[in-house]
């Protein structure tokens, strides 16, 4: 197995950094990476904010679902899908009256253009995790950063067509960190699928989350909570957390209609 | 700098592929990889379908904004948002009655649940992109894959809670495919901003925009089209895929209301 396929085999999220910064020719290096990411028709539909300071990361830590390591972390990005360098750039070219001319269409950024913008953000976030678990310095994905939207764009100043859509802590980690046992993955026939989307039936279900309801079983849960799918649900998926990131993207998408 | 870096800095996107197919044990590898990416919650939201079948990929070669390289690739793995699965376990789990029980909340996948899914997908999709360079196999993502959502519901089977958010084409890159120069990439400055958003101005917008101007002047283009911005705004921005894309995702969000 090469070098490459090594580091992404072996990574595990790290929450806990020593007290090693990250230097400016590390962040350096994993940037430039990012942006060599492919992007949707060499548009670069994204932005990244640089959290260096020590109040927002304080307030971060708090705001997404309360995880103090955010505030311990050396160097955090929040990657912005982003269409309004773009939609900027139309009306400084004049595109408007221009259109008008040619009749031809004028129209602002929309739904299918965020999830397109979205998806610019996030190759070029996990190519900078990637590059980074390259060089030593291990991460995060903070998904949290999905809730709270209008905080979130009070704080950071963010205009209209732009959209938190994840945000990554990045630091050396610590020894333990490194030690950790990587996660359970779902087995690979639940997970692939050969020309069509054969959807899973009762017994298929039961297979592919053997392993998710054997960690239950070993696990500690409320009493109340019988099985491992409704862990997830109880826990996760109806969670206040859960129940505000999707009242928050509701809100963001508005900006997209 | 390390062969990981080395990888991600040369990338180009491949759309010319040798007769070379990609063999089973080179799909096992990147699929591995791809299945280790960060994942939120550890959940696994997405689904990959393998389009292996010619008539498929022949399909798609239209469907797609009409790109006949697709059905010329060995190796097609379309990357779906997938809440389906999850959510078919919950109710496999009896989790509403017992959430009648409980008395909490019983609710169905909504658009932030949406969103996080597109992170895992996307997140995976770009380790297998990397993975796949690691050992010598180019690749394309198909954006348009967003379009015709109702045409590709239909051809893959999708249901409700699974979302095709992109598509990655996979092969061995020919000669001059590796030697296509890398393409433009906008400068730091428009991309990168210190602790809070910073709109750009008309003078840092032309000062960003400067090589893409300067790209446009020396390419070939319609004579009524007299900058890079009204290039990208007739061109892409307003062009026909673009409108389609944008109906046909908002298509696809009625399913996450």
């Amino acid at each position: 197995m090469n070098e490459t396929l090594k580091i992404i085999n072996n990574r595990r999220s790290v929450r806990a950094y020593t007290s090693q910064p990250v230097t400016d020719s590390e962040k350096e290096l994993i940037l430039n990476a990012a942006f060599r990411s492919p992007t949707a028709g060499g548009l670069m539909l994204y932005s990244v904010i640089d959290i260096a300071d020590q109040g927002l990361k304080d307030k971060l830590a708090t705001s997404c679902d309360h995880q103090p390591f955010i505030a311990k972390a050396p160097y955090v990005l929040l990657f912005l899908a982003d269409y309004q360098r773009w939609f900027d750039y139309f009306n400084l070219s004049n595109v408007e009256p221009r259109a008008k001319e040619l009749n031809r269409p004028f129209r602002h950024p929309q739904s299918g253009d965020l999830l397109l913008a979205c998806c610019d953000a996030l190759i070029a976030a996990q190519t900078a995790v990637i590059a980074a678990e390259s060089i030593g310095i291990g991460s995060c994905y903070i998904g949290d950063i999905l809730e709270n939207y209008e905080y979130h764009r009070e704080l950071f100043n963010l205009p209209p067509y732009t959209l938190p859509i994840t945000m990554v802590c990045f630091g050396h980690p610590t020894e333990s960190a490194l030690r950790r046992k990587l996660t359970l993955r779902l087995p690979r026939e639940g997970l692939v699928h050969q020309d069509k989307y054969r959807r899973l039936d009762a017994d298929k279900l039961k297979t592919v989350f053997t392993d998710m309801e054997t960690q239950f079983i070993a696990g500690v849960h409320a009493p109340e909570i019988t099985n491992a799918g409704q862990d997830v649900f109880f826990r996760k998926f109806t969670a206040d957390f859960a129940i505000e990131m999707n009242r928050s993207v509701n809100k963001m998408l508005e900006n997209w209609r």
